[in-house]
């Protein structure tokens, strides 16, 4: 039923995108053909045959078949954060399904983390190279035995869409170990400038009080400024650096790491311009002040483009380039943590690639979409002055790296950021209608020229989430009160229209 | 050459070994039928035509091929703590390869983490597999959105061999989040005890001095406990628990955390009983001392059964079942790091079961030859009292929790575990000759009845290791002076002598 109402609101939208589209040579099965006179939606998709073409809702979620299967995983792994018990196997491009045969629209997409739809055909077939499967079973320690192809991955991967003026990268697992080894390349670095370059040799006080966890060997008299409402990981360093909720943080030990505080801009933009203007000046007066006088001077700030976890807060890009200004003055590193905001969400590959800096970041960290994680750098005094300083035993997957090399291709080929750009801004101009109709339902929606990376808050969120799942939509939450759009790369505007009509039905049915 | 000496001075040895083996039906192509007349080691391979007969080694180490390529990654990726470019298509077995076409014995396997030898077919099968296309390209967020078959996939792969009281796990990436998240497990269920149980809620105290990273919101007055020369890993929390090498920890901020003294035993074990109990006494008392007057107390001992990176340190049962008994009596949680002792290398499948203790330890954590990580645990209190209090996006990857699988049903299926413990009890023979031939050279010879999980100290060890790949031995160091053995668990007999082989060359080569 929802799946026909989604369908008709969506297919006169579409008229234009799809003809566009064909212009592509696709190859078409009788099967998808027969469809095709019933609606331009499945020709409309990237792959064909790939997608249904829309949400099914056949019982409530979780329903039988989920609740006994959810019962019987949690006597041996807490499923208390479980969403959504889901059939991988059943998904495909923007739709998760469930094991009841529930298939729902997905603008969450594993937390932001699935770049181009489930089972995507391109991505099973690099999955079967013979490259995955030896990085699969001969899982190497990439620090000390590195494939030969090792240079070869990287310069047609990870390193292909690295960020202007960073053209080293080291990898790791996931956002909070990327996070935290950028931040020990950041102590390290200050460290030997302050003992005055990479030939001078560490003391024996040095030593010893290291091994006691003790300064000056351990630098606890320094420390990583991050902002307030920031996302940056849930290890010790990293969630030092996380000011998002207490839940995130009670009861574990933290460094004594300062925080500022992240502008908060009022919405509209226009109607709140020089307020918004004087926010990020105060922002940016007490990262100054934080870095002048703090007792643990900061040797970097990390920031996120856009604080997602933290319920989706922008600033300017005059505000970035002025952190990039301020702590360029003072010698403090920038680390970029673009773990949710990178690889093509925001209408550019990299999400500060908006700000137009006139001198890079001097880290930028990655994961999420990437499936893959790491930190990028460029200045060459980055790398410790030592072997082994930075270093553990598997330092990243290969395997997961190929993935990502898949990925770079298909969003090259299909052209997927310049595509997320124009679906973002058709979507957000369906969203500012939205807004208009409801007032105070869609509150202060934001990422206008984000590409797809929008949010709005709602006065009743957690059940608004809720409700979207018995019509047919996964969305997510952030924050207090926002609902964040997180499609995937592949979202087109036909699924813009299913998305905005379920929205719709939602505030229509408090 | 040397792959024909080796071979020659292997092959009456492996006489009794081989026709055991030989009652295992085997496919024998024409090919490997040929090379039985020569000799009987290809027979005796866990796979045909699996393994090369022996090393070869046709340049120095890096060759004109393995120097160029290594000069073009560096451009991109920091080599200086490489230790061999790798082949791994050529690679297999226990044999791994470079591209000059060195074909090197390995006992080191990827800082012990290669389980079942190169290019495994068994291991190359299950990467095939539908499912493990599935887990690669359609990666969940495994606490929000797990696979329908998720708990089947952890039943019959991590939890089948899960430690004995243990029936629960908490997935993870690698050897250190593994270790950080069972430390935060440990101080949420110390302050949720301290706190009067799951039901007490947060004061608003608590929640903002948690967002200050201050106490007694952030645990900073509760502490982890670990030992001199224990490695735990190399984040900011674990490695404020390794106490390895200043280099692993200079210039990084670390807790104000205590560490004890690891018993220093001394060898021949025989000889120094008394001596010995009484070191391992002392070590328990300072334990104990440190548990009742630390200024913040542990709420948590960490543990390795053997202290690997810090050069294979070992102690007695005793020991292990003294440091359970007090840490009991004093309400602190025991959590056994088995990121590299465990699966199969000690003779058992987790190290700890040569302890026979009373209680199982609260928590043990694994990594490294599981190919995937993670912390298992008995006590339901050790879930946290609410959801997201223990969460991250990925929350490991199902398709390395696939592997292991595959890992595990191979252990079984060739009885690898067993056949480690008898491996290892002959090399270890053989070891004790050498020791006994060439007085120093292979000092403190440690590891007995623990499998192959063996080391000796060396007085030149740096050039001992350097010398070994010219031998066609790929070997590893661990400490000041061990040279430590890490074979796979497909390793035989005939490698055992391979490998005591090129053992005695090095030291007669001086």
């Amino acid at each position: 039923m929802s799946a026909c109402r989604a369908l008709r609101s969506s297919s006169n939208a579409l008229v234009r995108f799809s003809a566009a589209r064909l212009t592509r040579p696709v190859a078409v099965s009788l099967n998808s053909r027969r469809r095709f006179a019933a609606s331009a939606l499945t020709m409309s998709s990237f792959y064909p045959n790939w997608e249904p073409e829309g949400p099914t809702v056949k019982t409530e979620i979780p329903g039988p078949q989920a609740k006994a299967a959810i019962a019987d995983l949690d006597e041996v792994f807490d499923t208390r954060s479980l969403n959504m018990l889901t059939d991988y196997s059943r998904s495909s491009g923007n739709y998760i399904a469930d094991p009841d045969g529930n298939v729902l629209l997905d603008v969450y997409a594993q937390i932001a983390s699935i770049p181009l739809g489930y089972n995507n055909p391109a991505l099973r077939k690099a999955s079967q190279s013979d490259a995955m499967i030896n990085g699969l079973i001969n899982r190497p320690a990439l620090g000390n035995f590195p494939p030969a192809e090792w240079a070869e991955i990287l310069r047609t991967g990870i390193l292909k869409v690295a960020p202007k003026g960073l053209d080293q990268v080291f990898t790791a697992m996931a956002g909070s170990d990327a996070n935290e080894t950028a931040y020990k390349a950041a102590f390290m670095y200050r460290r030997q400038r302050d003992r005055g370059g990479p030939d001078v040799e560490f003391t024996e006080e040095e030593m010893n009080s290291a091994m006691a966890n003790q300064s000056p060997g351990a630098s606890n008299q320094l420390s990583i400024l991050s902002f307030k409402t920031a996302f940056h990981g849930r290890l010790f360093g990293s969630l030092s650096t996380t000011r998002s909720k207490p839940i995130h943080k009670l009861d574990i030990p933290a460094f004594d790491w300062p925080q500022a505080t992240f502008p908060e801009l009022k919405y509209p933009l226009e109607a709140h311009a020089a307020e918004n203007a004087e926010a990020e000046r105060a922002a940016l007066d007490e990262v100054e002040r934080l870095i002048t006088t703090y007792h643990a001077p900061p040797c970097a700030v990390v920031v996120e483009p856009i604080q997602s976890e933290g319920g989706d807060n922008h600033a300017s890009p005059a505000f970035f380039r002025g952190l990039r200004e301020v702590t360029r003055r003072h010698g403090v590193l920038l680390i970029v943590d673009e773990v949710q905001t990178g690889v093509g969400a925001t209408g550019r590959f990299w999400a500060h690639e908006h700000w137009d800096l006139p001198h890079p970041p001097d880290m930028v960290t990655f994961s999420k979409k990437a499936q893959t994680a790491g930190y990028y750098f460029g200045d060459p005094r980055l790398r410790p002055n030592k072997p082994y300083r930075q270093f553990n035993t598997w330092m990243g997957d290969p395997a997961r790296a190929l993935l990502f090399r898949a990925i770079v291709d298909e969003v090259e080929r299909l052209d997927l950021v310049q595509h997320t750009a124009r679906v973002g801004e058709y979507l957000f101009g369906k969203l500012e209608g939205l807004a208009e109709k409801y007032p105070g339902e869609f509150a202060d929606l934001r990422g206008k020229g984000m590409g797809t990376f929008i949010a709005f808050d709602s006065p009743r969120r957690d059940e608004f989430l809720a409700r979207a799942k018995t019509l047919g939509l996964n969305i997510g939450g952030s924050g207090q009160r926002a609902v964040r759009l997180r499609p995937m790369l592949v979202f087109e505007e036909k699924h813009a229209d299913i998305l905005v009509d379920v929205l719709e039905r939602i505030v229509t049915s408090w």
